[in-house]
């Protein structure tokens, strides 16, 4: 198989190029700012891609279930950040984990949390190394960097002074400003790249201050990594959809639809040529019912239109989605579009970009590699949990 | 594995009392008004769950791809209706299926996708059978009954007049009045659903007037399967989601929330006690994205949460959801969730209802079916094109 034309529909096509130009950009942006960078897995859950990341310099990954940190283990990556907060119940797979030789990072932002796992390492005779998650943006989980909780949080895992010192299980604090995805042009997203890393580097001085051992100081979502001006204090910085970047990120004006890596090949299978709709196989189960555009001023549907070769078609966007059907329409409806039928006649194939890389990947088994309409081979992406 | 506590979060649960209870309910209906149910496998995706909708007297399946199509009829389902219209790329494919026994019905809704299976079934001496697909409420696909176009597409499946008759590929016409799903109230429910009857009838009367052959007139969609009063010249009905329900079913009247079967189980991972948050494990990848009841009066988030046994927690709902966290609030807010911490800590576990069963099922691999608390087992379902 060396053709797109070989492939059925729908099918998620990975532009091979497209990738690599995301990784190098972000691996040189964070060498110029002097932090490492340890890529979020969640999006892409692909060995080949993650290698890529590795192969350009990155250190570490971060993964969002133990089932990421297992494929990835056993595939030879040991220095896995999971990055969210262990419920009491995976304590024991975490700890599996570690004596199989898994350098894994777990985090907490609740004294309840940080008891259960001291608790653990102790009847366990365990030392694994815990961050605690800081909330500096509101939007999800994490500790007030301000706050005395922060503190208790901290003793909690493993005493007062001197001892605490020795003995914590405290290693770091890491932050995501997922409000970022919520900025509006550049200023805006500069200011919570430095609201991130000026809250989170305060979480971590309070704990030093507090005799409390905090090596790590991790931050990152791919917009405040892309917009931050400097990250004095931070160690490392974790970032996941960059790698295929999607319409949100463009909608942010951190990437250009042009350099989205991962889209989505249709066939159209039908028209309604009186309301300009072009019907085709690709519906929300290809796409996934993701709309974060919706909430942004340009709202690109179920998803942005291209030619079979990947260049984007103006003002076509999938405007709804059934399971297994798109309606694709021009923004400036029917008179706009003209005689679909005989422009996007049965059986022509499109590519669509998708709104968020992470879901739409989702739903995909694996990835269609390709370089200049040529077809590199299948890369496997794992599921489930 | 016989008990809930020893299943991993997140988990798609079927509950197979409910399953059963909404298969019986479905077949009587359409007993009671004398039509064969076809039911829409797409929603589970699953054999077993299959083997019930037959075993309770479902007469034939309906696929929404040909995968969908392998896999049934791999495991012995050979009555399958393709209920999306077929591409070319895909004829050869088709015909694959009938060579070896399946039989194989397909969909086309223009003449140009007519001329195309007429013209491959006369290059491959195959009798393909063929349904028209009408547009019975201008949502999606379809041809217009009343239209000109409707008489052209059945003559492009095999000629004029006598020959028509005896060679035409054609054996029906089809219809899914998905604009049901934004009826509100029964007499609106009842109105669509006779409407989705009225005009796929009528097509079919054009077409035997022109002398082509329509023996079958397949209708259907959940609502108004059940809201049909009457289904007069109809042969089948399909319907899918019924097999589970929904929160966009209930929303719409059709069941209640305790009828829903699929359900996702989730673990308490954090809390945000300020402000009412519950952070659990189940984000968009265990729920979808699938927010369906947003449109309508009573919107659920991104589902609406019970107790570990299954019991609605009034007013509780997943109101955010990111990769791998949902957040659980109060519709009353903060004032009026209390003191979340206390009353679900760390570790509790909750079921969520789903927006959408067929977008929810389909983040799953496979379902934990459950019996008044106890798992029965695991049911497989399968997932790609």
């Amino acid at each position: 198989m060396t053709s797109l034309a070989d492939l059925d529909t729908p099918a998620a096509l990975l532009d091979e190029a497209r990738m690599d130009r995301a990784i190098a950009r972000m691996q040189q942006r964070m060498g110029a700012l002097g932090v490492a960078l340890r890529p979020h897995v969640k999006t892409a859950k692909c060995l080949e891609v993650a290698r890529r990341q590795r192969d350009a310099g990155a250190r570490g990954i971060t993964v969002s279930t133990l089932k990421e940190a297992e494929e990835f283990f056993a595939a030879g990556f040991d220095d896995i950040l999971y990055a969210v907060g262990l419920a009491p119940q995976r304590i024991a797979h975490a700890f599996d984990l570690l004596r199989r030789g898994c350098r894994l990072k777990v985090v907490v932002d609740s004294v309840a949390a940080a008891q259960a796992i001291a608790q653990a390492a102790r009847g366990a005779a365990m030392r694994p190394e815990v961050l605690i998650e800081i909330d500096t943006d509101g939007h999800r989980a994490g500790v007030p960097p301000e706050s005395a909780l922060l503190l208790e949080v901290g003793r909690a895992l493993g005493g007062d002074g001197e001892a605490a010192f020795h003995h914590s299980l405290l290693v770091g604090v890491m932050t995501h400003c997922g409000a970022s995805y919520e900025c509006r042009g550049r200023e805006a997203l500069e200011a919570m790249a430095e609201q991130e890393r000026a809250r989170c580097v305060r979480a971590a001085e309070r704990l030093r201050a507090a005799g409390l051992p905090c090596d790590i100081v991790s931050v990152g979502s791919t917009p405040t990594a892309l917009f931050a001006r400097r990250l004095d204090g931070v160690t490392e910085v974790r970032a996941g959809v960059y790698v295929f970047y999607d319409l949100v990120m463009a909608g942010l004006g951190v990437c250009t639809p042009e350099d989205i890596a991962l889209s989505i090949l249709t066939t159209v299978i039908g028209h309604q040529p009186a309301k300009g709709w072009v019907l085709t196989d690709g519906g929300w189960m290809a796409m996934s019912r993701d709309r974060g555009t919706m909430a942004q001023p340009l709202d690109q549907g179920y998803g942005l239109v291209c030619d079979e070769a990947g260049d984007v078609l103006a003002d076509w966007i999938v405007h709804q989605a059934n399971q297994e059907h798109g309606i694709v329409e021009h923004r400036g409806g029917a008179a706009a579009a003209g005689d679909v039928a005989r422009r996007f006649p049965l059986g022509t194939r499109l590519r669509v970009l998708p709104n968020h890389a992470c879901a739409t990947a989702a739903q995909h088994g694996h990835y269609a590699v390709v370089r200049e309409g040529r077809l590199l081979g299948r890369w496997a992406r794992f599921s489930g949990w």
